[in-house]
């Protein structure tokens, strides 16, 4: 933590991005974790031009691996661009540094398996999206499919809409629940979904299956990287 | 409609921006509309140059106003900056341009009062932000206060969060429930709010009190041009 003139505590939250990320993985938590003042909220890629979601939505970095210091919480979010994330040796080589220091680690949906592939979930439990939660195994962790899974200062969500929730259990840690309960006020977040096909509970099984045959080839790309990295980088015998 | 090459029917999205917008009301949907191959979806701003966020994140227009054709959905965010939007006058001669031919007309937030300060609201059936929805009829709607409320081809989102419940809510009427619980399942839109402060009705009455105490200043700004507007651009007589 940094201390600004007021001496008031200032909690630095560093967000790595990458191409083809889920925007919404990162910007429902950006969104939550910016209404507290004592919380300062960086982008972070290799350099301080754009990077493009998956979707084609346009994020700008506010600082770059190399100038900015070790954060108090780092933050990985999800998206298909996470299989290239994994092997961004300098990309891991900041997640792996900033880990080390933080007070929280965290991620949305697929971004913990960016956390696994820097070595950081190793016996720890954690959960992503709903269709990979089961390789962060191949990566030492525990996988659970919970909403918001915390195993001392590691805090995942699951897939993408699961940040919100997310970010008001971390607002809750790093400040208050009376802080937390404010935000969820300020932003309206009593949800009401049109239809209930937002978990593969309760989602109709053929929409399910569809919905993994469809990511197959991406699903099998992951799982052959993950083992990879858990066999060669992490050196786990599985 | 326009019609690509492949002679599928493309659906245009034009979502405006304005500098302190509430990102979240527009990062939500603009993930929802996203995901199904037809929909396009374009930020629009006077100029090409990015707009900041309250709470300082880019956001980066991909078309301007002058430039951009009628879209077929027609999305208004909110955030504090609504108050200047209202205002602008090249803005709101878009919002109404584009109303004129949009199949839908919509908003998240207080998006709806730029929506009823260009006159699009006049009789009808409107929501927004807990803090605000009362005003809407200063400028001849009828505040309702639901999550999303329909009333012909305008479809409004209350606060902040409930622009993921209103974007699948938009994407069943613009393509089919069928879609839109696909991407339910594909954003595990399956929320569970750590806390049950998201509504006036279930957070505690002092922090409900706190919160209007605290954006007592806003609101008054708001109602103010709101009666101004209502009174002087629509002619209404209240």
């Amino acid at each position: 933590m940094q201390e600004n003139s007021n001496n008031e505590r200032k909690i630095r939250v560093g967000m790595v991005l990458f191409p083809n990320l889920t925007q919404l993985d990162l910007t429902g938590p950006h969104e939550v974790l910016s209404f507290p003042p004592p919380i300062e909220v960086d982008l972070l890629w290799h350099r301080l031009e754009p990077v493009t979601s998956i979707s084609g939505f346009v994020l700008t970095p506010t600082a770059t691996f190399d100038d900015y210091d070790a954060p108090d919480v780092l933050f990985i979010p999800g998206g298909p661009g996470q299989l290239q994330a994994m092997d961004d040796e300098k990309l891991i080589a900041f997640v792996k540094r900033a880990g080390e220091s933080a007070e929280f680690i965290t991620s949305v949906c697929t971004g913990s398996l960016v956390l696994a592939a820097a070595g950081l979930l190793i016996g720890k439990r954690a959960t992503s999206h709903w269709s990979v939660v089961d390789q962060l195994a191949l990566m030492g962790a525990e996988p659970v499919r919970e909403r918001v899974v915390e195993d001392g200062n590691i805090i995942t969500g699951a897939g993408v809409t699961a940040g919100i929730d997310f970010a008001l259990t971390l607002v809750a840690r790093l400040i208050s629940e009376d802080v937390a309960k404010n935000i969820q006020l300020g932003i309206e977040y009593d949800p009401d979904p049109p239809f209930n096909s937002g978990s593969i509970e309760t989602a109709d099984p053929d929409r399910v299956e569809l919905q993994k045959e469809r990511g197959a080839d991406l699903a099998e790309k992951r799982r052959t990287a993950a083992e990879r990295i858990g066999r060669e980088r992490l050196g786990l015998k599985l």
